[in-house]
């Protein structure tokens, strides 16, 4: 089972870097395994700790990926670390094992400190859409226009019936991202 | 802003009923619109009381299309209803207003009591797709046999990719129902 979540991890120098990742548990253990070349990876195996979000701010997802990473943080409690003040929870985490790898190297660690403060309220079909074209824009340069039209109709139903304010500002953030990718591919055709 | 929320309520007989809701708030209440007939509408005329439970166990969206209705619950708090054993954070409700409608009735009710009991674990695309197809499934009659099969192709990828055991049964139940659906509508087309 995958949770989409976002990790804040920060550099040697102290600057707090803010990644979505897709979060597994394994015999007790949180694991993640980020691609090379990776900030997140850098800092954590320099730091070796990490706070793991759980926000329902959509936005910082669809942001990741459209140059919007500048949100509100406050210091962890127990790790050397960052919150994100969105997160309804959040873990802070500590890197036990390692097993590297020229492409994706697996990352494994253990809770030190868990907090709760907002409550949960429900799914909203709004922001699982937003999450959905988050992983489309993610990989676009893969993916045949037509099929990028199709995920997009369907997709924008739930946004159209369910969505509130940051879930409209991070749809069009990626909106805007997809219609560039569009006009850029147009482009290439004439060329 | 909707969201997908597990209402609980009681029978002036005391009997339990278990009903997946939209749910929105508006100016500090919340609201709902229950179609006629509705177990949950009598209900609630009834006892002018109920609980909205926020779960994350998305067999109990699936169930109440599948005949899955059973599952554990203890007494509320502070008003004379069950709170689902499987939430993650409850609302206790008391009703306010109705403005009545011989279709759809909208019902506002004030919060009276709230407990958070579990964590919030970050998006899982596979609940985000049993959700997808249990409102496709409500609307099963609706469809035309294409577009069905095309939404079930694009959800069953997040549900291979992320899915835990729990999302697993859910999405069988409502793909055993789309099947007997599209069984039906072959045997109707030989008539």
């Amino acid at each position: 089972m995958i949770y989409e979540s976002i990790l804040t991890s920060v550099s040697s120098d102290g600057i707090p870097h803010i990644a979505p990742f897709g979060v597994r548990e394994h015999q007790g253990l949180i694991f993640i395994a980020p691609f090379r070349p990776s900030t997140t990876l850098d800092n954590l195996l320099a730091t070796r700790q990490a706070v793991l979000n759980f926000t329902d701010d959509v936005r910082v997802f669809a942001g990741s990926l459209t140059g919007h990473r500048d949100w509100p943080l406050r210091p962890a409690t127990q790790v050397n670390g960052q919150v994100l003040i969105s997160a309804l929870t959040h873990q802070e985490l500590e890197l036990v094992e390692v097993r590297d790898d020229e492409v994706r190297p697996e990352l494994y660690f253990r809770i030190v400190h868990e907090e709760m403060h907002t409550p949960f309220r429900g799914f909203n079909r709004a922001q699982a859409a937003v999450i959905e074209l988050a992983v489309l824009v993610s990989r676009l340069h893969m993916l045949p226009i037509e099929k990028i039209d199709a995920e997009l109709e369907y997709l924008s139903i739930a946004i159209d019936k369910t969505a509130g304010e940051k879930e409209l500002q991070a749809w069009q953030w990626l909106i805007d991202k997809v219609e560039n990718h569009k006009a850029m591919m147009a482009g290439s055709n004439l060329a």
